[in-house]
């Protein structure tokens, strides 16, 4: 008998936390954590300022609310989409979850059954493929090319008849690339010719490169008989700790949601809401600049690439908060992240974690989570990177 | 092809709160909602303060936390479980979640897989039977006697080799009945006999009128390998909107927990927790002047059925926020409900909500949720449901 938290591993970060029990950080070498992609700091003081007021003066604020979420904020969400991505975004297809992990929960569980099938593009995201084990849905796993990016034509022939969805996530975790807006759109087409949900979460959406719409598959009127949108408020506005994500589907699939969002949790907790609202309404400029500095983080990632230059390292993808990089050494990337926390002061997650592990890919990939470290610090990440003279694999 | 949620039905409350819709209520008969169990006042100030204070100057309220919880509250409700139980608990024992239900969520998903069952005795809490339906795991009824108390004896009939757990709920809801200590023990070696686990939700254990320990469970030194008790902050310190429960259990349960919780919410909200904590640390008193009146409007109930003498009413249970009825009408109480909202001016849940689609007996039960109407409001409940002359059903 095996129960269904016994059909998948334990999380990443958490397994990744515990190899930095027992070890001791130089001063002169600190620790340089890019494994998980939270920022370090809290919100603006004029945030944490309508929170604290909220909690005082707001009795709500300390009572259940609507399962689904508060109206304001589905209101402003519907409202803020219907201008960033152009068409019609009402507030009851906007539900509010406890992050944008429950809202992939829901939407999978509004959607599949035992032994049903959901394809994912590897590498995945892992708390992904650990929600369809524990839901007894089968992951599929769709390869990427050299660019990370997955191809429709080979995300068709895996179609079968238990298969529920495509999951796309763009910028991309763990590989940070942003999927073009016509292959989104290819994946849309496909995924409705054979009456499948395409699921795309946009937890990163805020800090792509491009300006404008990052795809136009809501303009489509009828957008929400394929399409299901997964957002997340805790990148934008630092809201990590308190849990606030958004789904965008139909109202049909928003009333399935209810259903299980009702069970797990009752209701968004309200704190988080308010503070999402505000956030919303007072922080675009704000926000501006926080992608300005992820932007300039990311293209550090770049400019440092030289230092690696004829080492045998390639720069897979980059974007959002991460570098999904191809490591030269002779020695699979699960042994490596563990060695690098030890003797270069590093740690970051290994490519066997986004990847199934028949895949070898996994192996020689590793993920840089470069959020929470400036400039000078992804100078020292690379030097150190650098400065390893470890036994190259063969080509 | 069914999805997990289409396997279940739609939230009780929600649905219940529709019904008002398009209803007026006079001035001189107001609406009594007696639906819902959940403080309608938010905490006390200084408690509000603590939120505000944290939401203002610890930048840690706004991360990410551990998935299993603050290490302080962890060991904070270990230190007074102890005290309070006897026995040993200890912090890496007692797991936070995002509320009560998601304990009861994680704790099955670490239980059971497709088609395993779980005793449930009827009339059974609604979420649970809505998780499990939504897991694939059938709830096996265990219909309880005259006085809501389920027999450990019946129970024994009911194990399969498919059954994993039987999950009580003392005091209970809907039916309000503390069980006796000797007959939660009596399901504890009945578990442990067969080698399944005992689940007891304890989520309304703050207004038990008996003091001391509920059950002696705790004082087992191996209570780990059978007890998984769950745990809500909600009603004790007015938190509904924060969502804060706990899950206490062995080590090796929480690790398969923690794999769903990190999946489905990441980590319970910070600013929750801080005031449980405080709310632990500090609102003893408080809460025992919480409970005493609580079990005033406990008393009310008891006192104001001599309205109802000789109209065919019985009381089933009183206890925790609850009074279970058995009405005299010859109509299924799911219309009856309908009907006391626009007649009555009534909110309250029908007994069919909380026993299976099959079982009669769900026809013939109401639930009144009392906690949040005072002696007054609930004499006035009693006379509008004596003024009744709706047809009875035959003896």
């Amino acid at each position: 008998m095996t129960s269904r938290t016994e059909t998948t591993f334990s999380p990443p970060v958490m397994e990744a936390r515990r190899w930095l029990e027992g070890v001791t950080f130089p001063p002169e070498r600190p620790l340089i954590n890019v494994s998980q992609a939270a920022p370090v700091d809290p919100p603006p003081e004029q945030l944490r300022k309508v929170i604290a007021e909220a909690a005082l003066n707001e009795p709500q604020a300390h009572l259940y609310g609507p399962v689904l979420g508060r109206p304001d904020l589905r209101e402003e969400v519907a409202r803020q989409w219907c201008g960033a991505y152009g068409g019609a975004i009402a507030a009851d297809q906007v539900a509010i979850t406890s992050g944008c992990n429950q809202a992939f929960a829901a939407t999978i569980a509004g959607l599949c059954t035992e032994a049903d099938e959901v394809i994912l593009p590897t590498p995945w995201y892992f708390n992904h493929k650990m929600w369809l084990d524990m839901q007894g849905v089968t992951s599929v796993p769709l390869p990427t090319d050299d660019a990370l990016l997955p191809d429709p034509g080979r995300a068709e022939a895996l179609i079968t008849p238990r298969t529920r969805a495509i999951s796309l996530v763009t910028p991309n975790n763990p590989g940070g690339v942003e999927y073009p807006a016509e292959l989104v759109r290819a994946f849309f087409d496909l995924a409705r010719r054979h009456g499948i949900a395409l699921i795309v979460d946009e937890t990163y959406r805020d800090f792509d490169a491009r300006s404008g719409a990052p795809h136009d598959l809501f303009t489509d009127p009828s957008w929400d008989d394929t399409l299901i949108q997964l957002y997340s408020f805790s990148k934008a506005y630092r809201l990590t700790g308190h849990r606030v994500g958004a789904m965008v589907a139909s109202r049909a699939r928003l009333a399935e949601a209810e259903k299980f969002l009702d069970t797990v949790t009752i209701c968004p907790n309200q704190l988080g809401q308010i503070a999402a609202l505000w956030g919303m309404q007072n922080l675009s400029q704000w926000l501006a600049g926080e992608r300005d500095e992820i932007l300039d983080r990311r293209a550090a990632i770049s400019d440092n690439m030289a230092k690696l230059k004829g080492k045998g390292w390639r720069l897979m993808g980059c974007g959002a908060y991460f570098a999904y990089l191809r490591h030269p050494f002779a020695m699979p990337s699960d042994e490596l992240a563990q060695k690098l926390v030890a003797e270069a002061g590093i740690l970051l997650l290994p490519g066997t974690m986004f990847q199934p592990a028949e895949a070898p890919q996994g192996k020689r990939e590793l993920r840089v989570a470069f959020a929470n470290v400036d400039r000078a610090e992804i100078g020292t990440l690379f030097d150190r990177l650098s400065a390893l003279d470890w036994p190259l694999a063969p080509h």
